[in-house]
């Protein structure tokens, strides 16, 4: 079939709306219809040039939601009309991660979507003049048709809208994952949370659900406070008007250090403040920002010796088939908001309008529907 | 009272044996007689004068076991002919770490401990000239005779040698309690120890105890191997004789990367090493040596962003009061040994002898018996 996408032919270019061929799913396989994608900073790192595992003509996306068209042979759990979200870390329930409580890292389809492939080695999508077009993340949702394999499809229930839980793809589970997998934080913690984009935002809506009692938010950017606030925020602090160190003044308003400090900024030297925040004896920090390839974190071990702890968090900790239905549920309930952080809807041709909104600032989460 | 001591009168200098005033316990104090005391690398490094805090004329030695004589005011746990092993980590059982079951920090006395001070802020040493001589880690084990809170003592069965339990004082407690209240290794789990000295054979013979599948251990001494093997090391890596990354030959040794790795080296480098052969997903390193003053760790986030997690433990997170007794008992149960461990037992007079023979690394652990 032919369907329409946005393709990244090389780094560092706006992507080229186009119509591209689509082979139908293999063995294993399934063939969505794309609803609507959100335009998350993974997509525009890879864009860039700057993310060195980057392979180019791709179609970019991994934050989408659909609807299933067609399944391949062998697959049980999906059929036709099943509502999915397309997830970049599979679930597959039987290799060593997946049965592993303590990681959600399923590597069964690892080393062929690290290179842009289907699990058989092959790409689905390609020009009209046969050249392939590589698939990203194993999601590829700048296309309004794209073929995924069953194990990195999560089946969500058919009332929720597909313009807000696109959002569950990546940012919101990263960020309130962050909080209940991976921290697993108690009711009346004390927190930090660094940067307050998207990420961040969802961190904080994660921590009031946990039930946090305190609520720091850090960002260079007044213009963030409101909008942190309306999520749970309890305290705002922007470095630039912190005289002296800001470790010991977050130590102070927090009395005595974090239980839990994240950071959503990929910035290494705010990753060390934020370990560094945490309370001597238990606080534990963790780190969700992507830094830039290279960069290293640091600290003195005596920061560890005394008992904080030093983590790192993908995709918030979730198994995706089973957790992020579950969010989905929550979005449904009203135990978390995503509506207000979905600040600008596009349709396809404005898609590079969509990264010039992020580059600016001005967007929380950009949508693009179909 | 008078008693005799190893003094350190200033850094960079052998002890002096002499006789100094003790006074007696305080409310809340109790006087001990010392039956015996370890040398620790801690002393070692306060008395090099490596150590910034480091204050002289002080009696060091934080190792020991030894009887109740005399108990102050107020105290209700302890009575003379108890048998004590002192902490230099206290359990008050009353403070806000101590509350904490994530900690074993107890901080009620950790301001004047640091001073070399009782809790009133003086000391009950000096001189026979009356100049005051401080404490050391709360505890002055190269004393035949010191006064320590009773919040600092756990009292341990009486059939217990004292020559062999006061290496649970420090070195078997760190060592052991990082496997098991730290790390919390869970059975079959595989592991890599840096470092075979004092603290990590009792790393590794926690290992054992926890029922861990492996038990990698390395050191560049290929003389330390046997003692190792005898306490439970199941695989012995030289770097000198691994051609290539260390990281990469470790991962493979353990089949992916070890679940626990423990660093007890201090050496910072080693420590980046430990982080990065702990298995993806769910693999956590454990800082316990002591880096130099300024020495810092570093690795790239993406380490912590897939799953690998960074500890630290000081007295392998043992609340002292509390789990001392019960490590006491495993040694007299044969569920632990120590014996092959204490290499060397001198008397005060050679106490300096046994600084040297931690130098040129002759020692596992040498044992003043008074
Ligand atoms: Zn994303
Ligand atoms: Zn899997
Ligand atoms: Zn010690
Ligand atoms: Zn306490």
């Amino acid at each position: 079939m032919r369907t329409k996408a946005a393709v990244a032919l090389e780094a560092g270019k706006p992507m080229e709306i186009m119509e591209v061929n689509l082979d139908g799913p293999k063995a294993g396989e399934v063939l969505i219809e794309i609803k609507a994608t959100g335009i998350c900073h993974t997509d525009e790192f890879t864009l860039s040039g700057a993310d060195p595992e980057g392979i180019f003509p791709t179609i970019l996306g991994h934050e989408g939601a659909g609807v299933v068209l067609e399944v391949g042979e062998g697959v049980t759990s999906l059929q036709p009309g099943d509502h999915v979200i397309p997830l970049y870390t599979p679930e597959c329930r039987e290799c060593e991660y997946c049965l592993n409580p303590k990681t959600n890292l399923c590597q069964s389809i690892r080393s062929t979507q690290g290179q842009g492939l289907m699990p058989d080695g092959t790409t689905r999508f390609s020009m009209l003049d046969g050249t392939p077009i590589y698939h990203y993340m194993g999601c590829s949702t700048f296309a309004n048709h794209t073929v995924m394999p069953e194990i990195a499809l999560a089946k969500v229930r058919k009332d929720a809208p597909f313009d807000k839980i696109c959002y569950i793809g990546c940012g919101v589970t990263t960020g309130i994952g962050a909080v209940i997998n991976t921290a697993k934080v108690e009711i009346g913690s004390r927190c930090v949370v660094f940067g307050l984009g998207g990420i961040g935002l969802n961190v904080i809506q994660g921590l009031r659900m946990a039930g946090a009692d305190q609520i720091v938010g850090v960002d260079l950017n007044p213009a963030k406070e409101d909008m942190a606030r309306y999520f749970g925020m309890t305290d705002y602090v922007n470095p630039e008007d912190v005289k002296g160190d800001m470790v010991a003044h977050l130590v102070e308003l927090t009395g005595g250090g974090a239980d839990y400090t994240f950071d959503a900024t990929g910035n290494v030297d705010v990753m060390r403040t934020a370990l560094e925040a945490a309370h001597k004896g238990w606080g534990e920090s963790v780190i969700i920002g992507v830094a830039p390839a290279g960069a290293e974190i640091s600290t003195r071990p005596f920061q560890l010796v005394t008992g904080r702890v030093w983590r790192g968090t993908a995709f918030g900790g979730a198994k995706g088939r089973t957790d992020v239905p579950k969010i989905v549920d929550w979005y449904m309930d009203g135990k978390i908001e995503i509506d207000p952080m979905i600040t600008h809807v596009l349709n396809l041709e404005e898609i590079n309008k969509g990264f010039d909104l992020m580059h600016a600032g001005e967007s929380i989460r950009a949508v693009v529907v179909y």
